[in-house]
C-alpha cells in the first residue's frame, strides 16, 4: 500500500527556476518565470535536442540561484516524455553530475523531487536535483503527427507545455527556505480509458487515491492545504478528480485545489482546450510562482500531486487501457 | 563528482527471480534461472505484452522466494527500454504496490537497485523491489527493424535478451542473506561513438569511470573482490573497458572481470555475434547465478556495474552521439 515518508530532516528548497516557450509565457503566470524563449528552437537543429536545452537551462539557473557550482550538487534525478527520455539523457551530458533517469510520464517532476528529497532527507546525500521538461512540437510529432500534417484537436485533449523546470534540494537551511516535508509514491490505476486524446479523465483516478490517501494518513483535512496543485488534469480531468473525491471518500478538495494545466494557459484566449500537459507543465508552473509564494510566505503548506499516463502509442494502437499514476510531496513554506 | 555512498544498515536481498526465454535456456547458464519460457509471445496478443509479462513473473516469483505477498512490499523499482517504459508501467498495473518508474537504458537494473537498496537503508521502507526486463523481439522493432525484415547484423552488434530479473531488499537480515553494502551513481560519458550497432563502444567509458572511482574511493584494489560484474558491453566493449582502465588509471580489473553479456550465451554456438545486451542481460543474469552463488558464500563480494546506452533512434537519425552511464552497486555474500 501507499506510504506517506515524513521527512524528518526537512530538506530545504535552495534552488529553483523555470523555463518556457513564447506561447507559456503569453499566459498569466507571465512575471513569473525565469527564462522566457519566444523562439522554441532554442537555435537547435531539432525539438528534441531544443527540449534537451530546455533542461540545461533550468537546471543552470537554478544552481546559480543556490549558489552551487556543478561540484556541489551529488545527484540530478531527471526525466522527460521523449522516447529513450534522451530529452534528460543527452541535457545532462554536459553536467559533471551523478545523474539517476526516472519516468513518470506528465507526474516526472513529482517523482524526480520525492526522490531528490528523500535522497537528502536521509543523510547520503549533502544535495539533489529534479529536472522534467517536455516540448510541443517533439511531443506532438512522438505522440501524435508532426505539427506540420496540421491535426485536428478534440475539445478534451491539452496541449503540451514547452518549458523545464528544476528544484534543487540541500540538507542545511540557513535562509529560512521552503521544505520538503512528506511523500507518497504511486500506484498504478486504470480504469479503462482507451482516448489517448482524454489524459486528464485516464490520470483523475490516480489523483483521486493518492490524495485521499495522503490526507487519511496524516490525518489532515483538505482545509489544512493552502494549495492542493496537481500537474496537469487539466479542466476534464479536475472535474472528475472532483466527482471521485467527493463521491468515494466525501472530501470536497475544490476550495484548495488548483492544477498546473489550468494554471499555465488563459483557455479562453489561448486555445488550448481543455488546457495544458506535459512534464514541462507541472515543473514550470511549480519552480515559478509556487515556489515564489511559498518563499514569501504567501503560501504555508502546499500538497504538490503530480499526475502521469503511462501510455506509449504502441500500445494504444494495440487496443490497451491507458494506465495513470500519481506521487506527491508536501511542500512548507519558507518567510524570505 | 560521483560518490560512493555506504549503507550502513546493509539492507539485505530476501527475495530474487529470473525468467529467460528458449534462446538464453540453451545458454550455458540454464540451470541457474527460475522460470523459462519456450514460447517468447508468452501466449499474449504482442512483444510488448509479453515483455510487461516478464516482469510480472519475476516479481512474483521474487515476492514468493522473499515469502512476502504484494502488501508486504512498499515500493518497486522498475524499468525497461520500451517507449514510455510501458514493460515497467503495464506490469506494474497488476501490482497493488507503489511504483518509481526509472531509466537507465541496459544499466537500469543498477540503477533500481542502488534505489530500492538505498530506501530500505534509509529507514523510510522496510521493504522495496528492483526489476528491469528486454524483449528481443520487442527491442529489435523498436530500435532496428522488425524481426520479419530479417535485416543483416554487424560483428559488433549485440543480442537483445528475452528475460527479466527482480530483487527484493528488505531491512532485517534474519536468515544471513547476501546484502547490499555501497552504491554509486553514474555520470553521462560521450566520447562521440555514433554507431548504433556498436553499444559496447559507447558504454565502456562510463564503465571505466565508475569502476575506477569506485575503487579509489573506497581504497580497495580490483582483486578484493571477487567478481567485478559489467552489464553488457559484450566482447568489443569488454576489451575497450580492459585498455581503458589499464591505460587511464593503470588497473588491471581482467583477472576478476566478467560481463554479462559475455556468460548468458555461448558465442560459439549461439550466433550473438559481440554477446548479450539489454535491460533483462543483467537482470537475468544477477537474479540467478550471481545471486545463487552470494546465498551459498560461494562469491563473497561482487560489484555490479550495470551500463547504459542512453540512445533513441531519433537521436541517432539526427546525427547525435551516443552517451553512455554506469551505475554500481556493492553485494556481499550470505552463508545459507
Amino acid at each position: 500500500m501507499q506510504k506517506v515518508i515524513t521527512l524528518d530532516k526537512t530538506p530545504c528548497i535552495s534552488g529553483y527556476a523555470s523555463i518556457v516557450g513564447k506561447k507559456e509565457a503569453q499566459g498569466p503566470l507571465n512575471e513569473f518565470f525565469d527564462i522566457v524563449k519566444e523562439d522554441t528552437t532554442l537555435a537547435k537543429d531539432s525539438w528534441e535536442q531544443a527540449e534537451s536545452q530546455l533542461q540545461k537551462d533550468a537546471v543552470s539557473c537554478a544552481l546559480k540561484k543556490a549558489e552551487l557550482n556543478e561540484d556541489g550538487l551529488d545527484l540530478i534525478f531527471a526525466g522527460d516524455l521523449l522516447n529513450q527520455c534522451t530529452g534528460a539523457g543527452y541535457a545532462m551530458r554536459d553536467f559533471g553530475v551523478p545523474f539517476a533517469g526516472v519516468y513518470g510520464a506528465c507526474s516526472t517532476m513529482a517523482l524526480a523531487s520525492a526522490l531528490a528529497a528523500l535522497s537528502v532527507n536521509s543523510g547520503y546525500l549533502n544535495s539533489a536535483g529534479a529536472v522534467a521538461s517536455s516540448h510541443f512540437c517533439s511531443a506532438e510529432r512522438q505522440f501524435r503527427k508532426p505539427i506540420e500534417y496540421g491535426g485536428q484537436r478534440t475539445p478534451t485533449s491539452q496541449w503540451t507545455v514547452t518549458g523545464a523546470g528544476c528544484l534543487i534540494f540541500e540538507r542545511s537551511n540557513k535562509k529560512n527556505l521552503p521544505t520538503a516535508d512528506k511523500v507518497i509514491f504511486g500506484k498504478v490505476r486504470d480504469l479503462g480509458i482507451t482516448d489517448e486524446n482524454n489524459m486528464g479523465a485516464a490520470m483523475a483516478p490516480a489523483a483521486c487515491e493518492t490524495i485521499c490517501e495522503f490526507l487519511n494518513q496524516t490525518g489532515t483535512k483538505a482545509e489544512d492545504y493552502d494549495l492542493i496543485l496537481t500537474g496537469d488534469l487539466g479542466r476534464v480531468g479536475t472535474d472528475i478528480l472532483y466527482e471521485l473525491t467527493q463521491k468515494e471518500h466525501g472530501i470536497d478538495i475544490s476550495p484548495v485545489h488548483n492544477d498546473c494545466g489550468l494554471m499555465i494557459y488563459d483557455r479562453e484566449s489561448q486555445d488550448v482546450h481543455a488546457g495544458g500537459s506535459g512534464c514541462g507543465c507541472s515543473a514550470s508552473v511549480l519552480c515559478s510562482k509556487i515556489m515564489q509564494d511559498l518563499s514569501v510566505g504567501k503560501l504555508r503548506k502546499v500538497l504538490f500531486v503530480a499526475t502521469g499516463a503511462l501510455l506509449s502509442p504502441t500500445r494504444v494502437l494495440q487496443g490497451e487501457t491507458i494506465p495513470g499514476i500519481a506521487h506527491g510531496i508536501l511542500f512548507s513554506g519558507g518567510s524570505n
